[in-house]
């Protein structure tokens, strides 16, 4: 089981190499994300954007982009639609964010003839790097404030995110405030349901129990100061979070208070999609690259596929 | 202006010590959490609860609880409402919970007729130690949804928490998921009437603005990277939270993921109010009891009060 980014690394400069798709790839931070990985001999590059502003972005940062094909688009919205339209040609095995609004860049990847849609939901996955594990937050970044129904869709993606990592079974957690069932809290609620449904077997290849407050998903001591029994309590590998405005607030916390080292993905596309903010720094950035790289990889060898939830 | 918690201890060792009333005192941290106030010169105790149970945990960690009062009560919520009943009368200064439901103290502490309501909303302020201040988050243990009209007020007893500290002027960060105001993100339209509100002067003595996501509120090289102007974004004191989930995951990640100090007291009662969790250590606790003393000397002086907000 994988445990560190550094391990996602190793791992997956031992595996072929992938191609990944900037889409607007006029990010310095972005652009030096994927040049590294190409150095690293994890991916080879599709550079989606003007190819005039790449090529002197490249210059202005001493980055040699040798191998690399430069797709010439207009504009941010067309640099996407081409990247996308690589992957779905099967000219590229994942998608990156580069400079673009996000909402121009989801209206690519999300259009209905000629985005990377399957019929399962999209769901976004932060990784928070642990000293011994790495703890995914999900959904912080792409569905607002999902229902029931998403959120156990939500929960599948990032099982299925894990077992790429080489987890077959984890942990999730679902996040409240607190940890008892409080009608006032409908937080508590969902996570009741989602608690009750895996006791029902109605989540393949995971355990599910809830809700925790963050203390007694990751804290050990905390589940037993607090009697929560159970072999989740304080041992999440997930975290369900309500909703984008917790686990967005987690993630950050996580690399901007704490000085943690954070990565992301989307999970449930065609193809992995790495969502960068402009705030990252390269090796958040790279980390979230070789994460998309390892995915790619899995999704080659056929063998691993979103679960389902039963109903 | 205080910035860390030793200056907060600093500056309650150099004031008049108060009484602190400890609601069900048989939990060991808070006991020992009061004990170590005692021992510091910052507070007298009365220690609310069954009195032999109170006496055999002192004696199991060794506590000497000479010249505490013991005030013996049949259960926890009979010891609550004793703790209560001592700051109407005037024989404590501030409330503190010990072992006891959270629902047991707030039915005491909330109670029409005896408890300790003011007219103002009651909320609470977690404060994060950060390696230059202290970071106000709020609120992230009472209010679950604040509706606008309650967010305001959940400002100004920040703001209010704030000048006890020294901070005349704090500014006042409204965090969301995103820093662009997006119709289908409610937290970003409540950040965008706020922002609005404080420039139209109707927030008295603090500055306001957002939507900020985590990263831009703390981080002034984040806000630089996103293009976000203003004195504010990436230089916020106090973070006002989308809802009780978001703020309780940022206080409990920067204290159980990132191993920081957090602390938290109740704004808006009649006296300072201590609400632990029973996962706090005792450091958190004595802090948090550091915080309310000062609190609790600043309202006697009467320079002090809640500001309103003008509608």
């Amino acid at each position: 089981m994988i445990t560190s980014f550094a391990e996602v690394l190793d791992a997956v400069r031992r595996q072929p190499r992938r191609r990944l798709a900037l889409a607007s790839a006029v990010s310095s931070n972005s652009l030096q994300a994927a040049v590294r990985a190409r150095d690293l001999g994890i991916a080879d590059l599709l550079l989606a954007g003007r190819r005039e502003e790449i090529e002197r972005l490249a210059a202005e940062n001493s980055l040699d982009l040798t191998g690399a094909e430069i797709c010439d688009a207009a504009n941010e919205l067309e640099a996407a639609r081409a990247a996308v339209l690589a992957v779905r040609e099967g000219r590229a095995d994942l998608l990156m964010k580069g400079l673009i609004h996000t909402d121009d860049f989801l209206r690519a990847l999300l259009d209905k003839e000629r985005g990377l849609r399957t019929g399962c939901i999209m769901s976004h996955v932060f990784l928070l790097e642990l000293p011994d594990r790495l703890l995914m937050v999900t959904d912080g970044a792409m569905n607002i404030a999902p229902d029931l129904v998403t959120k156990a869709a939500i929960i599948m993606n990032a099982v299925y995110l894990a077992n790429c990592l080489g987890n077959d079974n984890p942990k999730v957690g679902v996040l409240a405030a607190v940890e008892l069932v409080n009608p006032k809290m409908p937080a508590t609620l969902d996570a009741a349901a989602l608690a009750t449904m895996e006791r029902r077997g109605q989540f393949p290849t995971c355990e599910v129990d809830g809700p925790f407050a963050l203390d007694n998903a990751v804290s050990v001591e905390a589940a037993r100061l607090k009697k929560i029994p159970g072999e989740i309590a304080g041992r999440c590998d997930i975290l369900l979070v309500p909703d984008i405005e917790a686990g967005n607030i987690l993630a950050k916390s996580y690399s901007f208070l704490a000085g943690g080292r954070v990565a992301g993905v989307l999970v449930g596309a065609a193809a992995p999609v790495v969502l960068t903010s402009r705030a990252d720094n390269d090796e958040a950035q790279l980390h979230s690259i070789a994460v998309a790289v390892l995915m790619a990889n899995m999704q080659r060898t056929g063998r691993l596929k979103v679960g389902r939830v039963h109903y």
